[in-house]
């Protein structure tokens, strides 16, 4: 019944086809389908890997750990260990070690002359100190006198916690040593998308393997305990000149792996990069003198921030 | 030898038309043509900047550094710096600022009459107060006892940390100055996709220009120093409103850029919210009295805290 | 005028057509046409949710805060609160509990034996312990002598912080009670291209609400307190095993919300996991002595470390 809507719905339509049998014509129309299935192979499956799943947002854990013991060059005969020069405590990832530092002892509320590097802080006579409001860029608030800072110099006197801080950095650093010192860094990842998970240290039953351990490329891939002047010098920077006045390393975690292949070909690589080369910080400890007066401890400290970022991605085929 | 295989692969094979010469079906025919064409320019090209590789994923770095003195209001004639007031104090993207305070100075173990402000505090007689578990929400273990707190109130006495914390906030905050510190955000992104990094602040040889400088998004956008007063403004508020319990800002750093266009042109645009109308946390530090008991004072916290987040992106044709 | 350029381009060009009534043909060839019917809606508009707009990277915040009060078991009579066993005090999202510590009190630099439990420590004459460079592994400088340690062991001597740590720790964790400790989670999102936030909390006008009430996921979803011990068993481990050597928790806050739907709906998910089974880190607080001698009381504290991780997304039709 070719009539009938159930037989239209079973009719097959096709166009009329005219042939051509002319090889230019004939080349030139396999040539532009030649492009076109290059372009799907080439750009959409091999290049843009059209046939993969991907998961690019791991949730992420990082967890640091300093270990090490440094003599103090100039400050005397004295050992800092690892709970005395990383900072903050409980390894996150952000973490720094002390390399230089100013110490200002037993810095109590009073007057004293304002440190000449600050801006506006030298003065000749008491007009140049107008008694005034609190300090953006100073220590303290002007109390309107001139006062001699040393024997060339005389700054405005101020209010605040005196005396001033010294703005003189010795010429080495006092921690030269920290170069020795070893950063342990555990990195775990997890794939939502493909349940996967992988840590970036070896999984092993000897508990003294990561005491021992140093991390190599090569060697020691599955061990990332890195040596502070090894990071130093992969991000092309000499210890020595960071130590002085600080920097700021970034430490790049890339995990970059095929699930179709075995979990332990899926190994993270490590890069080291200088985001900044100065960086220091202030703080300060409190504690009461014998005649109930605060005083505090201020240290202005100069060393190396690490900061860990982790990229991931995984593929799979669809 | 048209019927041989070769023959046959250079055949060029087309359907046959049939043309029609009606201006109503041709005009129709060329108006689908025209949305589909328009559909492609328009939202695939223009809207979906269908030409252009993207790279959302920057590696982002933030160092933070906060400048100012001020004169504490109650508390006597005393000065706090930076130092003083900042929290952590190596500067990383989540920071916070005292603006207010209840000290508990001199805490030692021992009992002492709970808070009245603790939920179940209250009591008439001893059988209100089960000697009990240490309880979640109040400061100590109740030892049975209801005990006088002050002329009209009485509450368990507990044993822990003695005395109590009084709940009573000063009516203004202590430390209203800190209005006028500055904070100077660092921020560096790096887009892996194309190896492009910036920096927000000017690249400058003039070593105190950041020490002159604040933000002007139209004068100074390169010059990253924010007065505090100015940010907490932006987020909607008044300084005085949030200096008194605390609150929560938030500070968006947003990159957009397209790389086709000179490196110079691309600025960060910063915007501030807020996150929170409170915030406060305790913090204790610890020491020993004379016949080795230990003692600690107790510090309760409200500031201004500064979450930093950075969100990027930047373009490219393809 | 047909042969116009106007009349050109207002020309109707078809295919011709051939029509075959074959049922089996024509039964394929719908087969065919279904199943890229079948695809569009199954895959493209069904799994992929082609027909909605999404966004999956949220501005977001995290505060953080740790209420409780434990008796600390061998330590004496003793309790300790939140202020004491809480790091950092200020409620970021990776945040730290002390379950149990070794305290080294008044340590000075000079000479003592090395700990029996580093490396290369134990000797039997003083050639065993070369004089040397600062120890990455150990707690000092090697001074070339070997001595005795206990009755039973004699190790290298060292110059440095001492006495050295004692490695033993107590075989059950002195901050048990710490497991009725509660973690606030209070945790905003922003979702920029749908300029839609949403926070975790109810929107109370009560104060007190927050203070009292724990979480469940069906009766009470929208107090996001939490009972340590509950995290650590919905990780599935137990409290007293973690709390002895430490461990780490991941916390994960998940979002994943339709804004067709009521904003009521969009309700976060929240999802523990064990990242490590072990957390120690250590800590050290300095002080002066009577003869103006620098000490320090080192902590080694072991105790659960929270990382809370947030990861939303929010859809929409287009």
């Amino acid at each position: 019944m070719p009539g009938s809507p159930c037989g239209l719905l079973l009719d097959y339509k096709t166009a009329k086809f005219s042939l051509t049998r002319n090889r230019r014509v004939g080349l030139l129309h396999r040539l532009l389908q030649l492009s076109a299935l290059g372009y799907l192979l080439g750009w959409v499956l091999l290049l843009r890997k059209g046939y993969q799943e991907r998961d690019a947002a791991p949730r992420v854990a990082v967890v640091t750990k300093v270990k090490g013991a440094a003599p103090a060059g100039a400050a005397g005969r004295r050992l800092w260990d690892a709970a005395d020069l990383t900072w903050p405590p409980q390894g996150e990832n952000v973490l720094f070690l002390v390399t230089n530092f100013i110490a200002t002892a037993q810095q109590a509320q009073g007057t004293c002359p304002e440190s000449p590097s600050v801006l506006d802080a030298m003065c000749t006579e008491d007009a140049d100190c107008p008694m005034g409001n609190p300090v953006v860029h100073g220590n303290g608030i002007k109390t309107g006198k001139c006062v001699i800072f040393n024997a060339t110099r005389s700054t405005c006197e101020i209010y605040g916690w005196c005396p001033v801080e010294n703005s003189t950095l010795p010429r080495k650093p006092l921690l030269a040593e920290a170069e020795n010192f070893t950063l342990f860094i555990k990195n775990t990842v997890h794939f939502t998308k493909f349940n996967f998970s992988k840590c970036n240290t070896l999984q092993t039953s000897d508990p003294s393997y990561f005491k021992s351990c140093t991390y190599d490329p090569v060697f020691n891939p599955s061990c990332p305990v890195f040596r502070v002047r090894n990071m130093v010098e992969a991000a092309g920077e000499h210890f020595g000149d960071l130590a002085l006045l600080g920097g700021s390393i970034g430490v790049l975690i890339k995990w970059d792996c095929n699930l179709d292949h075995p979990a332990a070909q899926c190994q993270p690589q490590y890069f080291f990069s200088l985001q900044d080369t100065r960086y220091n910080f202030r703080t300060a400890s409190y504690y009461w003198g014998s005649q109930r007066q605060l005083y505090r401890n201020l240290l202005k400290l100069y060393g190396l921030r690490f900061d860990i970022s982790v990229h991931g991605q995984t593929t799979r085929l669809i």
